[in-house]
């Protein structure tokens, strides 16, 4: 059983000991299996303002490009960011932006991370989604600071003791709104879990 | 007239030059200021998990202080991480999680970054906030898988060329629910640009 | 054989070759084993100082907090600090801080790592042991400019060609003063290879 | 069938969709081997400069140490560098600095790399080359502003599925004189693939 | 006069004292000066590879923007590359890339890198571009193994006590073939100290 | 009135807030001065393995040479490992390592830093020598796993608010063994806070 399993299972939080101190907990005697996860996060700006990033007549690409170099290159400082993971050997990450289907105005981020570990990747595709969300925060700025990240989730992940889990159509914020990914039903998402683009 | 006044100007995007292609702004010419930006993001998760962290009869304190420790850290890697941002001297940076005052079940982050240099803040203060909620996840992924990161969002801005700026109270994602940073009316960000807490 | 054990047999300089220039030596014929380190070290400093960072009425636990991050987090960073040292997959680190039992004035600092790889973690634990103790004099400068780091050394090692390994009582400094880590005889260290506090 | 043997096969560049964005490549079904890389660079400046480096009556080996340091810590860092390289647990690197036996002016700089992991290591190779070079110019500059850095090239690869390659004879620039990586016939280069002046 | 001047008049290599040992040269009372630097690398493949990279009928832009933003995180990351490099505010990066007017075989690199600080950016503008054609590098391996990167070398530099600089034409490796940058007479260097491409 | 000068008066610690949580305290008032610190560490193991690092027939220099390459490179890390520390542009950076005086089993580590800055820089001094006694400690692990590093400490600085200050000769751990920095009377020390060994 693993420390995760214990955790919920006892009430516990993550990481931290039952003095209340953290630690990054021992991980040595869990298997090594392939994992996926799959997070996902958006910018809300304005239709003109993706217009911008999408639609020029310029050679696009590149602020779109930015972020997602971007985010592939976070999945892999995860460890130097968030205190208490694991490194882990990441055998693919992709992350893919297009115009979110339900809101002409934002920008949907969906990255998918895999490895072949001993812990769960999740924390690798939020950080690769949420820094990807960044950049392109980073990038309209001048043009609209009200822009807004989020929300970032994980949608799936498969692999590990815990098994496979996704994100029911329901157990999103809710509201149909800035809650819903917008890379949902018969887009990307749908087969996320598989090779999705990768041309291997 | 810096850059990024040209960007709103001209309608580009930043950091995108003519023929489409992605740089780091030439900001050479841009004055020293003292520059402050204050970010907010939060952590929806429940009620009880949010008790867990806050109010437990052992040592507290460990499960915010690392993800108060996680956002400092990541301010300074903020242009390690967002391609095109440039890197600036930080002369303070601090981030404050609470229980949100209009959720039971969710954390608010705040995290305000200060400098004295040639372009702003927010960027910093954006990626503080982000990894500090990404370290809260962290921590309570075990307990709740289907916990959501965001709205991350700039507060307030002052200093620079671009002079003050605050997200007025009706600039939010207008839905009184996830989309309110629940750190608003009367709470800490009514004196975050002052030195709210500090001790100097 | 391993080339540690060379090294230990024919009297040279670990990662020295014999013409005198370092490499980082291949250990691609070591065999994977779990292997755990245990590496001590201290901040001395005045009971006064020690009683601020330990007993406030405020919430405490910041100041300790910190400097078990920051210990966390620098072992995972080894190899980008000690040239010559291999990047190894840490399954697990822990750091405790404690007033040190034979010193009211000083904070004690065990670090303990455990991996599944090639080569032993002393390193790590050692670099996890002195960057916690340098967060400390971090944060108790301004009231004691005086105060020292050390002695930092490895405890007791398990794992790996060359076996277990524990610092015998008599095989500190010898003077039972600065020397002896105060984490001895009855307290974490006599069980500081098992498990210790972590909850999995 | 590997990612890159596809690639090889279908004209396709590495890392890059068929849609024209990149990822990281998935590689979670390649096996684990053991991979060898070895890369060359050179810094062409004087030989007057050459000599300084070599040749002074000082405590020499300084200026050399340097860049060899330098060298085997960039190849750690490679996946932090070169944005769709995958992490991999390096089992060895050495950085041979020496005189060019074609070119009194030059130092030639050969890497080479090892690995138990899923792909290559020419990425870390010519990193570990490359910044290798870049501190020897960074050395010699206010003497000679001049000095070039290259050519920088893979010499010779083992292991994997695209089995063993080594640049033949004529493989080079052809024409003798830059292009010749200077550390040829019957030098280190001839048992590159072996353990070389490793003392394991 | 600087520690660089120094050097140039003593014929002491830089960042080494006389006894032979390295450090990182005191610059404390060196003048805050607006300096420039640009550098130029290539990558040398077939004009097959490079049709690919620049012509495709896909949404073109990736290969290219990756090797852009690898440059330019790069070009901040030098001190932690080059061990003596002096961290520097950078005000200001730009890679640019395109087939090389001399060989339709090659990708001609041109990193322009500003600041104001105490020292050059020779070292920053050499390591952007050194980067920027190790991700082209990265990305034509499975097509062409055989590519070779270089000659990588500083083009220009204006700004501090040692005034301007330029490499003459005949400054080259003289050969015409991959001694010449290729992105010469009339092309994009001609302007390169001026703001070139910048929209600011 | 700086805030670390409020915490020598107000007996508070530095970095921690009034209600115990900690934060990178702001700095943006303080000048702008020219700042020193000398910090210095030990690593004691033999004097036959002493010997094999300085005494060698083999061309000397690189054991040393890579712990002072390493303490150099630390202290410009120093921001990303001691979270609450301001990152500052230091202007140079030396470290010194010799036989200790008082001890032939014992290798003395001096590191001196310097900046133009608004904080001292004794945190990264202590760092450059912790982590250069760490490189000395992972050269000599496989011929003595006992050797123990420290005592770190800060020896002298000058420049800022709080002026200059030096341990004086009773400062030490008061008894002349492992407690005495070994670089003491009419060594470099007592002229550490000049130019010293500098070529500029």
């Amino acid at each position: 059983m693993s420390a995760h399993d214990d955790a919920r299972t006892s009430g516990r939080l993550t990481h931290v000991r039952a003095d209340g101190t953290a630690h990054m907990v021992d991980v040595s005697a869990k298997a090594v299996t392939s994992r996926v996860a799959v997070a996902s996060s958006r910018l809300t700006t304005t239709a003109e303002v993706v217009d911008q990033m999408l639609e020029g007549t310029l050679p696009k690409g590149d602020a779109l490009a930015v972020a997602r170099v971007a985010g592939i290159m976070a999945a892999k400082r995860t460890p130097d960011l968030v205190p208490l993971c694991h490194p882990l050997p990441l055998t693919g990450v992709s992350v893919d932006l297009e115009r979110a289907p339900d809101d002409p105005g934002a920008i949907a981020v969906r990255a998918r991370v895999k490895t072949k570990g001993v812990t769960g990747v999740e924390m690798e595709a939020l950080t690769a989604a949420s820094v990807a969300a960044l950049t392109l925060y980073d990038m309209v700025k001048a043009l609209d600071r009200d822009a807004v990240i989020g929300p970032t989730r994980v949608e799936e992940k498969s692999g590990g003791a815990s098994g496979d889990w996704g994100r029911g159509p329901a157990d999103g914020l809710g509201d149909g709104g800035a809650g819903d990914s917008g890379t949902g039903d018969g887009g990307p998402g749908a087969e996320s879990l598989g090779e999705g683009k990768d041309h291997g």
